[in-house]
């Protein structure tokens, strides 16, 4: 075991929670802040989307805690993703011709509040909420933080741990400290979540091991089951231009260009006016930056890497930080030894980082143009089925990514290297694959 | 004329005091409003560095404002590069074959004070110093600033300009708004500045109307003449590695070093040992956002592209950002009128940003590099030539940057198809420049 070690963490949302768990399970003592309230007491606020997509990464991380049995009993399982066509047909693809593969859909709060309590019980963590950060100052690794009431209090730890995502505290920090590379580039898109109840009888209203795509080229929905058998739908559309969420602005319209794009789903949407002019219009960003450490701080998950939603691995990448980190993390005792392994941590994971950022945005556009296209269905088809011959030569790159813990800039290597392959293939030499 | 309008202008650098004069000499009220305080009664503080390369675009600005005579005639004017090679040896390397065209050498903390004196001596202008920018209200346009002894103040002006530099203040507001995209991208290089004094007779220690330049790869080092006789160097080294910052770190390394590598200029730098221990070592960042404009807010200059040195332009386009927004304004009068004004502006003048950011970039690598290379030398000879031969046809891309008003964007793609050209020619088809 390491030496024990006072470590704050800033955030106590998805990956802030799961790394107090993973670094108080090693002995160390963890301090939590967050700037919100506590969910457990008042509900959970915030945050960017109602359901996410766990997958093995996110798993393998919670394993570490103890949890992934816990949070897959409340999962609903999506082998696969289902195709709504304009004409209301739908076309069900699995993600993976191994049958344990599929993605899971799991409440973002639930999970939140699975998480705290999973910390509470901790002896040697102390969860403090409605703590806004309103100084960090990284050359002596102090965290001060203010209270509702106005007071202080300032963190002196051993290492500060930035989670506290994509409009980060601590990042901003660094950020403003020399020599601080950063970016944030927004989606032409917006997003706004809808929602499909239960029906009467209590049932999912669609096929509910799934993972529903409306592919519209620039206005693509999708819906993703939850436990109490209702799905969270969500738009993507343009802020403006044509069909955007600029020209589609009232409810009366919103109706009309649902009845012509999305006409299947229509009748499952018994609130969609409502829903439409109350819900918010959110933004879609991609942060990155580096070098994520200075001193004893670093930042991690959305706070390093906030990514578009499109691959569904934002939490996923969070979780898989927190893992890395806590075994980065392992040994280090000394305040030389904790700046050396955080500093290795964040330049080790950058590329990873950036792969993953790179595949998401990509992606948007695999989903929502290319996921209706015959082509499309043929090459995931022809993965699928290189991937059932040859196993262990060829993995498509979204199982690498979904169903594996292959690094992320690893997993596109390969799939660089086979995609290659595939080319010579078709240009008339199959006898590449033969020799492998 | 324009109806008269309420402006504050955030910084009294060079564009915001040039800024101010243009906008009063229209008729508009304008407040200048800086953080520091006023370099007039205290001495110049701040600012990256002591001398600037002024050139066609900030003189033409400059003249708009009726100061470009006064300006020029405190300047060195520097028709051409002085390379220094490691033997000692020099090569002038005239910038034009027209030889009205050179670069002005100008006093940085000379002009501001030109510029301020010239904005003081307006009517309708009013400069403020010593206010901090606490808070930036891009709803309401307004910005509030606090004095040194706490007092703050609310200016709520028709138009809100930021011409506050790289670390804009009024920037800051505009990223943390929603869908507000923004890079900041440190070079690995840091630069420090040092001094060459005038001869005991007074005279200039080295030939006074270049550039000088010492190519010497990843360490390079150039001297821009100064009005009393004096030469200020900068170098440029990276931070880390062989040969940087990081191993060179006394005075006893620096004399050492720069008798390896700057060996002609040693003997001129009598204080070399005391310049490099005391002046700082500064950082090079080039920064990059999108839109500079919401409601009657805009950024420019330095505040919406700040760029790398190297291709001296940094001052020069935001003089030119004063001038096209100088045109842009004319006939706004309504507060609608402001947004579209100032709206398209940004989007019109942001490609030209990119541009010079992204030459400024190479520009480097050609300065320390390939200035040295006798293909570098035989490239600028035979661009002159073919300038000299079709001046109306072909013109270097370093004189359309420097010597011309071409939108730098419009310079970039001219000189590619003036490159495609000469690449046709190359290969054997000079009935190409004929048929032109």
């Amino acid at each position: 075991m390491s030496k024990p070690l006072d470590i704050t963490i800033a955030g106590a949302g998805l990956a802030g929670s799961l790394l107090s768990i993973l670094l108080a399970r090693r002995g160390h003592r963890v301090t939590l802040v967050e700037a919100r309230p506590d969910p457990r007491a008042r509900g959970f606020i915030g945050g960017r989307s109602i359901n996410l997509a766990l997958s093995t990464r996110g798993i393998a991380a919670l394993e570490r805690a103890g949890l992934a049995k816990r949070v897959l009993e409340d999962a609903v399982p999506m082998p696969g993703r289902m195709l709504h066509e304009p004409d209301g047909g739908t076309v069900f693809q699995p993600y993976s011709k191994d049958p344990t593969d599929h993605l899971n859909s799991v409440s973002r709060g639930g999970l939140n509040i699975t998480l705290l309590e999973a910390a509470d019980e901790m002896e040697n963590t102390t969860l403090l909420f409605d703590q806004r950060a309103v100084d960090v100052d990284l050359e002596t690794t102090t965290l001060t933080t203010e209270s509702p009431d106005g007071s202080r209090h300032a963190h002196r730890p051993d290492l500060l741990l930035g989670a506290d995502g994509a409009y980060s505290a601590i990042r901003d920090a660094l950020r403003t400290s020399d020599r601080f590379d950063y970016s944030q580039s927004y989606l032409e898109h917006g997003y706004k979540e809808l929602h499909i109840p239960a029906t009467d009888s209590g049932e999912f209203a669609m096929a509910p091991n799934a993972l529903h795509i409306w592919p519209r080229g620039r206005n693509m929905m999708i819906a993703l089951p939850n436990a109490d058998r209702s799905f969270t739908c969500t738009i993507f559309w343009p802020y403006r231009g044509n069909d955007s969420f600029e020209t589609i602005d009232t409810p009366e319209r919103a109706l009309a260009y649902f009845q012509r794009t999305y006409a299947d789903a229509v009748p499952l949407m018994p609130t969609l006016g409502e829903d439409f002019a109350s819900n918010p219009t959110s933004s879609l960003v991609t942060i990155r930056c580096s070098p994520w450490a200075k001193r004893r701080t670093l930042i991690l998950g959305d706070a390093a890497h906030a990514i578009v939603p499109f691959y569904g691995q934002g939490m996923n990448a969070a979780f898989e930080d927190c893992a890395l980190l806590d075994d980065a993390l392992v040994g280090a005792s000394s305040h030389d030894d904790l700046e050396r392994a955080i500093a290795r941590f964040a330049t080790d994971r950058k590329p990873d980082a950036d792969a993953i950022a790179d595949l998401a945005l990509h992606n948007f556009i695999e989903m929502r143009d290319h996921t209706a296209s015959t082509l499309f269905l043929l090459r995931k088809k022809a993965e699928q089925r290189l991937h059932a011959w040859f196993p262990r030569r060829f993995t498509p790159l979204y199982n690498m990514v979904s169903f594996t813990t292959i690094p992320y800039a690893d997993a596109v290597a390969r799939a660089r290297r086979q995609a290659a392959i595939i080319g010579a293939a078709c240009l008339g030499l199959p006898v590449v694959l033969l020799v492998l």
